[in-house]
């Protein structure tokens, strides 16, 4: 049969697609299995989270993180090794806090709670007041002055637990954490207690940043648990009359100098592009951010092991990336991307691992409609692995002014049931995470680096 | 513009399609919404786990269990609940189990070990007698009656850590287990030590059932830890003639009468029609069966629940069963399966829940070609809730009977990655279960029952 022209260029294609497809699921089968029977990730996190553990930017734990990583990444293989210089701010929690409700009988009960990140403390003698309670933010205005002045506001709105996809819960509630102290003092409020970001009913606080508007008078602000939250809500009921008496020891100090850790694979020949793979360095203190974020830098350095265990010589420079200060700042993340822009480095694609090290599900984008395409054609590479949803937007905090300055950026996305149980308590600890599962991460990342430099985006 | 026929019947099928897609969409949200607000399968599965525990078939606890299923199926609203008798082996543990090496130099160290279900005590005395390694059953051949006779074979075959699905790594190793002491005593052992089916590194023993061949001596079979396993490995590398000794308490005692358990949904109209949702209530006597199986149970009893609390009335009867005897006999499967063929039952599907309480990633299925057609046109509306793979052959063991006699059957298929780390183990309990995941798991069965319901399969 002769073949006409159109038909046989169709076939062509075809075929180098058949060929080029079994190639890479050939390499990526070779990644996977690299990463589930070498992976240093799980031995690393164990280091970073049990050796070093909490790690808050400006603190001596996350300069010792600094270092650790410095020669993680080198024993990893990557062929140059650098810091980056930022400055952070520099919050410390102090004291443990106390928070204890006070009844009209007198009787007192003590709540577990925990400052946020960035909150001012209380006067040395804590406040008392009495507690007004509010259904999220946007309840603040409805109460008014009338019932919010010289209280204390307790915003007690849940995460709704029947979003699928628990950040897109979290995503809902968080804005009462991070907007809720500027949004009651408008209305004479004096300090805010704010029900923690979970779905999970536990006696665990979860901190994490909020902001004070520069226009406002600022107060202080603590997170108190789920289950502390309902039994103040039920409280309140019977005994509007109720009292909190609060106590935050904390405090910001002036900036520090802090780093991103940059381990880099050159480019087998000479080049000015970059892919980028990370996770964030920094942790809240009130555990040991084995989690969030220890698990994406260490699939990161992963990332860099699995490239030089299996021989690969990448086309363009790969670096891993682990930022500094994504909890209360986002410096790191600024500074790396100031300072490509002023080397002039091209960003083929930066890739974060910041949504834990659980069993992952798919990649999220930040792309144009070309590459998102071309990120799920490669789906089918993928799915043996349980990685099948390219569909999601979004990418990572600390990869966003990268973003913003026009580079597509992709995050990992792991199953996110348990994401928010953890999420910035005490027990977001290196027990809790599961070995093959944090494997799996690093490899689903480094199997994404692979295709991304050997096709483009 | 005038239609033609062909087109308009075209473009009526694809509005008719649209509409069925988004009424059968509304109604899997409205299935998700209500078992993510008011499930009651996690409270259920800590009672089941924590008050009655284990409940290894013919125990006391085995018969409790029986006793709560009946009731927690009333309290869901089932229509009627009955009871199915069935005879169940009754094998018991008896006391701890002692494993020890003894050294050459006559200094011994302790090793977890459990006898596997159904082995046979060792004498009173114990058994001590050097040991041979075998890396799995295939192995023993090879060794011979000349390295294995008067000795302990120790097989010691990992998990394949590549395999990403893990029941097919599982599917593997366990062939040791269950056959390992038949195929050792044909070339002279006195007894099989079998290292445990897990991906981790731990402590724990992992039980399970073993099989002897009828016309073969009979030797006692034991699980070692991974850890012990590997510690013994080392031993024997340097000590050649190191001794183990080994203490089995169990013993297999008549046969006792047992129960499955039905709570019922009775069809709209009157039906011969049985639509099966299921999983096993007896459990491994080490841990308390969270997972293996009282979650499958729970999650069962969750579909009655759903049903009733939204109004749905089903087109065929939808039946919750909780199988007595997977572990260890497949007892109550058959007598499900012999019965429903005397009493003319016409059954439509069946769905079973035995592959753990972990967040829902598809269903498997042994059924025809079109049926896991139908079954993977469905995919669209279940992706929303990461349930993506209908692709995967399999089904439960207790549907296997209904399987066997030509009922498609259908299994809930969540995350692997964590499943052997609990399994058969003194681990397996309620802590290690994750609400919302459960919950997933019970949505997922209820949306699938509800789909099959209004469109057979």
């Amino acid at each position: 049969m002769k073949l006409k022209p159109l038909n046989f260029i169709i076939i062509a294609n075809l075929l180098a697609n058949t060929i080029i497809a079994q190639t890479d699921s050939a390499m990526i089968k070779k990644i996977y299995n690299e990463a589930l029977t070498n992976s240093k990730s799980y031995s690393n996190l164990e280091y970073l989270s049990n050796k070093i553990g909490g790690r808050l930017s400006g603190s001596p734990q996350a300069q010792k993180a600094v270092e650790w990583t410095f020669k993680a990444m080198k024993d990893a293989g990557a062929d140059t090794v650098f810091l980056q210089e930022c400055m952070v701010p520099h919050w410390v929690r102090g004291k443990k806090e106390i928070g204890k409700v006070i009844a009209s009988n007198l009787k007192t009960k003590e709540l577990a709670i925990c400052a946020l990140g960035g909150s001012i403390s209380t006067p040395a003698e804590g406040i008392t007041a009495q507690v007004i309670e509010a259904n999220g933010v946007e309840e603040i205005e409805k109460l008014g002055k009338e019932k919010i002045e010289g209280k204390i506001v307790f915003l007690n709105q849940p995460m709704d637990p029947t979003f699928i996809e628990t950040f897109n819960a979290y995503g809902k509630a968080v804005k009462q954490r991070w907007g809720g102290a500027s949004e009651a003092v408008k209305f004479g409020a004096v300090a805010v207690i704010v029900r923690s970001c979970t779905l999970t009913q536990d006696d665990n606080p979860h901190t994490g940043v909020m902001s004070y508007k520069d226009s406002l008078h600022k107060i202080p602000a603590c997170a108190i648990s789920t289950n502390g939250a309902n039994w103040l809500s039920s409280a309140l009921k019977n005994d509007k009359n109720l009292k909190f008496y609060l106590k935050l020891n904390c405090q910001t100090l002036p900036d520090e100098k802090s780093y991103n850790v940059i381990g880099e694979i050159y480019a087998e020949k000479k080049s000015n592009e970059y892919l980028v793979v990370g996770g964030h360095l920094d942790s809240w203190d009130t555990g040991n951010g084995a989690n969030d974020d220890g698990s994406g830098v260490v699939q990161s350095i992963e990332v860099i092991r699995i490239f030089k265990a299996l021989g690969i010589k990448p086309k363009c420079n790969i670096r891993a990336i682990a930022f500094m200060n994504e909890e209360n700042g986002g410096r790191g993340g600024k500074k790396y991307a100031e300072l490509a822009k002023l080397k002039n480095e091209k960003h083929i694609a930066a890739i974060e691992s910041d949504a834990g090290s659980f069993s992952p599900r798919g990649f999220s984008s930040d792309v144009n409609p070309e590459q998102k395409s071309k990120l799920k054609s490669w789906k089918i590479l993928f799915e043996p692995y349980g990685v099948y949803n390219f569909n999601d937007d979004g990418s990572g905090s600390d990869t966003a002014p990268l973003n913003n300055a026009g580079v597509p950026c992709i995050e990992l996305r792991p199953d996110s049931q348990r994401y928010f149980d953890y999420h910035h308590t005490a027990i977001d600890v290196f027990e809790n995470i599961n070995k093959r599962e944090l494997e799996l991460g690093g490899a689903a990342m480094a199997a994404l680096v692979w295709m991304i430099d050997m096709y483009g985006l």
